[in-house]
């Protein structure tokens, strides 16, 4: 036996000699893109072996990986053979990950008690005669009456199955309330969500073990209403049928999601007896069908700030008809229940020294503990590294460049999956700045060369060829413009600007900070450098960096796994001191001084 | 200013001299039929004034009555003026009651401090600022967090109405979760069913004092799946769709009767915030979708015996999305929460001596309470006195022959609505066979006399003609045959099997009997002289004899209106032994007893 670790992820798994790391890798849940099921044929499993022994490159791989492919040390993992018994380090471009994972459910996790909020009890009946004639319900609850509560459509299930097994049963309770009746071969599941603006990430969880039963991503279907949360909360509030669509279509979204991870467990959804979701407030709100006009003009205030349990079925979910949904608390109306999931699966308040968690996104959340006191803020990012407001700007999809390096005095670009290239998603439009700004094709201020050849010097708004037209997707170039480095340093500013506010609130040094926790699927993919290039963070040495992939996800998990997790959750707002950016007297200052291009704007 | 009290049912009301009794009694509640609007052209509001100084007969009674009516003291309640100041009795025929009285919705009432489950909480906030970005939630919770729960649905209420109402705000909750948000100046209402086999009465309850804001009644209109219980079971268990359909009917039929009494209130079913359901074992668990296989067959378990609250939503009533239904215990089988609520509402538990209650239907229960000891049993007396499996029977519908009296040699008869005799109703049925008992045209165990010039002497079945073919609505006699008598007889014997049982178990004698309650439809309408000619109750003196009418009904609005009687009813289940009648050793020796058609079957 040897052990495989899969990285970025930090997988890891025993295997043995002969596996190929495709079979290991789909043995240890690292959906590997696989379209011809491992014979060889599509290409699309590509990793790199760093560390360990392995069989050699064959022909297959020769005949598929391009020179420059198999020069970079790319491999097919199901030509892969594993050989000897040393330990195998594999890294998997984000790129041979298959969509769902694209998606980001995967993250780091902490160890975690299974104790979750719904108790499981086993109990055991005599059967009814003339002289026991008490009803069902009463016979299953012993000599000694409690006082559970047992809703119509849980009791339902009681006389059933109770006559077809002999008498037992398990009795599934939620506080004093009864959730669900099981046959007693059964388990209880859970179902944790991270509703992402974006993105939908799911788990389905074995309530008995804690177990990860399934997982699957999804975007969020919401999107066909609006890009951003802005435009979806405008709808809502001008269009009064706008909030029960908008609630129905993420409902049906997550409804997918369930029947998908249910399907990959082969279990009834109907034995989902808890739900954890987190989210932002807007989607918090919009999934409960709460109003959000006053979340969404100043002072911004959500309709509640509280942990929520609220019955599952009046939402829509095909659950069990009694479970209830969790949801963490809102800490203001820009930093919601996914940013809560966020810190307590990265411990962010139990760190020593000085630790700093982002969540990158349209709203940037940011939260600083410094030696045990925290605050945390919201700044408006904007959407620009989600690919809005770009020129060729796109979501991580397929031909979408995701990397780009300045190399031989030129632009060297990957794309996702291979395909031609379209446009940018967010990890290559902020590598794209770092790189022109590398090669000082762009100014400290945002100014593009305009005598540079790839630079077409257009008056108002000159752009930098990135692709040809004879290269792309669409017959078009892809480029980027003045305006969209603008736009990146709008949003690095304000990032950046959170992160100094936070520090000097705290009476610590940005580079005091000895960790900083980068959540999220921009997050995940973005080349540190390069963001320290920008200036987007601190210029801290890069093992300073954890980037923790959908740590909402795993939050919500662990909120489904562990009651105390949710005590946590709601000592955790207590604790947590918000800043508010809009109003703070010295924003503009730090924000202007942090557009500049450099990694230490302060000077 | 002088009093009108309305009999049997005890209406008392002040009235002025010159009003109508018809206006008087359109104010007191009483629902006397008048289609003409009280303009004396339809004849209906018929009415007898037993005490009191009104004006005299005047030329439209004469034209619109008979001389019999008038010599039986029959007037026209819209034609009649209160005069003078003394107190005035009037007794109202049942015929004369419009429609929905008809199935009984009204009932003796006990006087109850308003304490409903449901609390009421007066709020204020103070708006949000750039200073106090707390939520909506939180805002109404004052300083101190308490652990009230919000749901989704009525949480969705409050930032709107803080903001139309200055920041104030009424609060229902139920225990620890929020039902609703309501404006300042709406009340909590309470919505209480008595769904019965064949009749449904409501009642709209004003929480804040426990007034009565609405009556209604309807058919229960499951019975186009099966007239009686039985039916209505084999349909679920035969055909798995059937209890689905069983119980969208019966709730359709709720809300069309919770939407009739919200509009009489001018009020919107959304503020119900508390529901109470009294029925049998059945209805109970028609109603909640439980199955009914276990009900349906030996031993005749229920699902469950406890008093339910459940979730109304999901049972699709429309009212407040997180009210609860609140259902009375199940004694057993066949005693269901709509007699515990009979004997809560006529306080049987507290009456001293011996008190003997009935509710006489398809089942009739049946409990004694000799001295602060209580038994009570079930008995099958069968739809007879339903109108069903009676040559000529019918339901109390027009045309119904109600009463029925041997005088001067022949049997006369009253129909409902005047129409055209086309059948028997319960009372009508119980009064023919004590009126030919009396004239001995039937025998003390039911054989009927051949030579009488009415009875048809067919061979295996003689019939007696009541009405010939040439007065009745449909052209054919109306008739009580031998097998008819033999119905009655075995309804009533079961009826009577089972008072003496409960008295011979409790150790007194039925001539002990103190008081004999008699709640419910069937047994609001029929001749007590009658009902003991024929032996179905003991001889004991009339006055130790109460109709109540629907105190089922009426104990379901003292259940919503005052949490202390849920906690009596769950003490009551506890105080009554369950006398099982089917496998009881004395059982067959009394019924065939009590077969005899005499008061005193025991000699």
């Amino acid at each position: 036996m040897t052990e495989v670790i899969f990285q970025p992820i930090g997988r890891r798994i025993d295997a043995r000699p002969g596996d190929t790391l495709l079979e290991v890798a789909q043995e240890a849940g690292v959906a590997l893109s696989a379209v011809c099921g491992g014979v060889g044929v599509c290409g699309d499993c590509r990793v790199r072996v760093l560390r360990g022994a392995v069989s050699g490159v064959n022909s297959t791989e020769r005949e598929m990986l391009s020179g420059a492919d198999l020069e970079s040390g790319l491999r097919l993992a199901c030509q892969v053979a594993i050989e000897g018994d040393s330990e195998i380090v594999v890294d998997v471009p984000p790129d041979s990950l298959s969509a769902p994972q694209r998606s980001q459910v995967e993250g780091e996790e902490i160890a975690l008690d299974v104790a979750p909020v719904v108790q499981l009890h086993h109990l055991a009946a005599l059967p009814p005669s003339v002289e026991d004639l008490r009803g069902d319900w009463e016979r299953v609850q012993g000599i000694t009456p409690s006082d559970w509560m047992v809703p119509a459509a849980a009791l339902a299930d009681l006389p059933g199955i109770l006559r077809q097994h002999d008498w037992r049963v398990r009795m599934v309770t939620h506080g004093r309330d009864v959730v669900r009746f099981l046959p007693p071969a059964r388990v209880p599941l859970g179902f944790a969500v991270d509703v992402g603006t974006t993105g939908l990430a799911a788990y389905l969880v074995d309530l008995t073990n804690g177990q990860t039963l399934g997982i699957a991503g999804a975007t969020n279907p919401q999107i066909a209403y609006g890009e951003d949360v802005m435009a979806r909360l405008t709808l809502v509030v001008r269009d009064a049928a706008g909030a029960g669509r908008l609630q129905k279509t993420i409902v049906e979204g997550l409804n997918g999601l369930l029947r998908e991870v249910c399907a990959q467990a082969s279990v009834t959804t109907r034995d989902v007896v808890d739900v954890v979701t987190v989210g932002n407030t807007a989607m918090h709100h919009l999934l409960l069908s709460l109003p959000v006009e006053q979340l969404g003009s100043a002072p911004y205030v959500p309709a509640i700030s509280s942990p929520m349990v609220t019955p599952a079925a009046p939402l829509g979910l095909d659950v069990a008809p009694d479970a209830r949904v969790y949801l963490p608390p809102n800490l203001a109306g820009f930093v919601g229940g996914d940013h809560m999931a966020m810190l307590l699966a990265t411990a962010t308040a139990n760190q020593p020294g000085v630790t700093l968690s982002l969540d990158i996104g349209t709203n940037t959340e940011v939260t600083l503990n410094a030696h045990g006191q925290m605050w945390s803020c919201s700044t408006a990012s904007g959407p620009a590294f989600e690919g809005a407001h770009i020129r060729d700007g796109m979501r991580a999809a397929d031909g979408a460049i995701e990397r780009l390096i300045w190399r031989d005095g030129e632009l060297q670009w990957l794309t996702i999956n291979h395909a031609r290239p379209v446009g940018l998603c967010g990890s290559g439009i902020l590598d794209a700045v770092a790189a022109l700004r590398t090669a000082e094709i762009i100014s400290l201020t945002g100014a593009m060369d305009r005598s540079h050849p790839n630079v077409q010097p257009e008056k108002v708004n000159p752009w930098f060829e990135i692709a040809p037209a004879s290269q792309t997707g669409h017959g078009r170039p892809v480029a980027i413009s003045r305006s969209d480095v603008n736009e990146v340093q709008l949003a690095k500013a304000a990032i950046r600007a959170g992160i100094k506010l936070l520090t000097e609130r705290a009476g610590v040094s940005e580079m005091d900070i000895d960790r900083v926790i980068v959540a999220g699927a921009f997050g995940n993919y973005i080349d540190l450098e390069n963001a320290i290039v920008i200036g987007m963070f601190p210029a801290l040495p890069l093992e300073r960096f954890h980037q923790v992939g959908n740590a909402a996800g795993i939050g919500a998990k662990r909120l489904l796994i562990n009651a105390e997790e949710r005590a946590r959750a709601a000592a955790l707002v207590r604790q947590l001191t918000y800043i508010e950016l809009t109003n703070h007297p010295d924003f503009s200052d730090r924000f202007s001084q942090a557009v500049m291009l450099t990694p230490d704007p302060w000077d």
